[in-house]
């Protein structure tokens, strides 16, 4: 049932946007407000300030994460600022608190300066317990992570580089099932080196695949290229590529096993599908119109098509990793989300498809599937834990269970 | 019933604080999320950014609240930074929300820096309708209002200020009713010159108070006093003190008619009740320990005695303030809340008094009166429009009925 711009606009009017704030406890008479305010709330104030960590015990802090963005580059929309952004980061936190139970606040920065933002999701650390970064643009997207990453004591996300490249592995490790194939044994193509592009390719090294081949507008991405590079495309260039091929897109598919698309409309053609190994697998993510529409990819003999559409099969949403990646890793109070978390990610998304249901169709988990949060706040927080980057510990069954109980989706 | 240190902790642990974001609209299938997120959400962004002013309508802006503080002047602990204070901010949210149905988040900024503050809260913006400062220590919370007022679009308030004031002059007007006195014929001594006493000052003075003598810990502030000023007390000595008198509160205090305490405990005493004009109106609102009990001040010869405390007769509550002034506020989507909105808003919570059931023990309602926030909200709405700094008219009998349904606090 196709949605229309009328409903859209009348369901972000009716009740002025998407979010509001409720109590945990109530606030009715004198003696509600002396517990919850003056005099009682003394007490919470004085703990925390002799023990500083017990501050995400007493307050929100535990379980708010921040949702943070400048509005440079919103879903297909491009730079529209931090007031038109409002509404998606409002959804974003719609989306934490459905899916796992995770409060969520929107911060739309009214500054694209690096070091603004920067300072800015600094000096608001007090209160949050973590930090998601969405729909800011490349290459400031990269630098603005790396630096909370290392000047906040909080786990720092960019969703639109992490979340999109670790759904996209669950899917494409399914995928490989089906074909038989390794990862350490196929070669990749990805077209598109903005923010899910780039995380695309370390996840993919970090996983195991050690053919990969990145292209821009420009082509593929190789050492000495000139034109169109930046920092970020300059450290692409140094780890793949391994054979320095040059040329279009057209002329560097050919002869391999895996296309990731997370770029334009279009980009993919059947003659390019034609010219890969045989029984590709093909995920062409672009929004809301894909590199190649599926049917014309499995005409060309595509073996698995995955998209980012929800009206065709194989449905790659970061909503299958962002809610229980931060479920998991408030719930053990970690520091960072790392490396290992993420991967661990990557096979509790995958696994949760048993290989007597694997199919072409079937390679990812639907958006709606009510096992995925509480799957992956279980494994990643297991991970932090046996990462050392969790404060506290927590038993994974446990979180799974509560993770359960605080979504409030539908299958 | 008093409330023990181990109920106000179990309080605010057993749910991880009292602050949890909520869903104005469901998001539990495919459907749900192609309206509220991907691909509908692009609907109410375009708007937003074709008509910027439609913010207000298409998302939480218009009826949000940050609640900004660094932690510097928390209650009576002092300066116990942005960590500590969190539990204040989340009751003040929880306060706004469940007196008024105003929405508000914690914004607890890691630094005092003035510029830092203020440009943290400018970058901040996109996300709120009005900026409640709380707990922010003389003389930063003037310069910081100040500023704020001037580089933003949004209500900009300090609650510490302006609500004490507001519903301390609510207090003396119904006061003064009793004693057949008027605002332009009493002798006010104030003590106490941090950020109450000082706007208590300013807005006595608006409200038509000419006789006024503000003392802090040295005495009497006076022109031309050299130990302990600044720039906030040589305006005040400016224009108050007219005979310039110099001495300590003891001193300055005989003769006079009104008492207002926002210092120390014990800083006043019997005999200096005595030595006032014939039943004198006394407010000691230093908190959890007035100034003078009231048993030692009604024995001195006191009228009326209002203090901080709930309980004693006549508290002098903020919350009989913030809540509806911010409520007609963001209802009429105000660039400013005025010094004509704050007078509205003191006669507002007066008024609801009548003559006959006014008396020496009830000059201002109780902080859970019902009536309060729809009629101060009513009051300030109406009077921004009238004064100009409405963007959008609303009917103060739809605010005022509004504001009564989205109360949660009981009689």
């Amino acid at each position: 049932m196709p949605t229309t711009r009328e409903e859209a606009l009348h369901l972000h009017r009716v009740k002025q946007g998407k979010l509001e704030s409720k109590l945990k406890v109530p606030v009715r008479n004198e003696r509600d407000l002396s517990l919850a305010y003056s005099p009682g709330v003394a007490e919470p104030c004085k703990e925390i300030f002799d023990n500083p960590k017990s501050v995400f015990d007493y307050t929100m802090k535990g379980n708010m994460v921040g949702v943070v963005s400048d509005g440079s580059a919103v879903l297909g929309l491009g730079n529209i600022g931090p007031h038109a952004a409002l509404p998606v980061m409002e959804g974003k936190a719609v989306l934490f608190k459905s899916f796992a139970g995770v409060d969520a606040f929107p911060v739309c920065l009214a500054t694209s300066d690096i070091d603004q933002i920067v300072q800015t999701v600094k000096l608001m650390e007090p209160n949050f317990g973590g930090i998601n970064l969405e729909d800011i643009a490349a290459p400031n997207c990269f630098i603005i992570e790396e630096r909370l990453k290392k000047e906040t004591n909080i786990p720092v996300f960019h969703d639109d580089q992490h979340g999109t490249a670790i759904v996209t592995l669950a899917g494409l490790i399914n995928a490989l099932k089906l074909s038989g194939k390794s990862l350490s044994e196929i070669k990749v193509v990805a077209n598109g080196a903005g923010s899910a592009g780039i995380a695309i390719i370390h996840l993919l090294r970090r996983m195991g695949v050690r053919d990969i081949i990145l292209c821009d507008s420009k082509g593929a991405i190789y050492e000495g290229r000139k034109q169109g590079m930046n920092e970020v495309k300059e450290e692409v260039a140094k780890v793949t590529n391994k054979d320095n091929k040059q040329g279009s897109l057209a002329e560097v598919i050919e002869g391999t096993d895996v296309f990731i698309g997370v770029s334009v409309e279009g980009a993919l053609t059947k003659e390019m599908v034609e010219s890969m190994n045989d029984n590709p697998m093909i995920f062409p993510m672009a929004n809301p119109m894909p590199e190649i529409m599926p049917e014309d990819a499995k005409a060309a003999g595509a073996s698995v098509v995955g998209t980012g559409r929800s009206d065709f099969p194989n449905q790659i949403n970061n909503v299958l990793a962002f809610p229980g990646i931060f479920r998991g890793a408030l719930d053990v109070n970690a520091t960072h989300i790392n490396e290992e978390m993420k991967t661990a990610a990557v096979y509790a998304i995958a696994d949760l498809i048993k290989d007597e249901e694997l199919h072409a169709d079937y390679v990812i988990p639907g958006p709606f599937d009510t096992r995925v949060a509480p799957a992956v706040a279980a494994a990643v927080a297991k991970t932090a834990m046996e990462t050392g980057v969790a404060r506290k510990n927590a038993d994974p069954e446990e979180v799974k269970k509560r993770t359960q109980e605080m979504s409030q989706i539908e299958d």
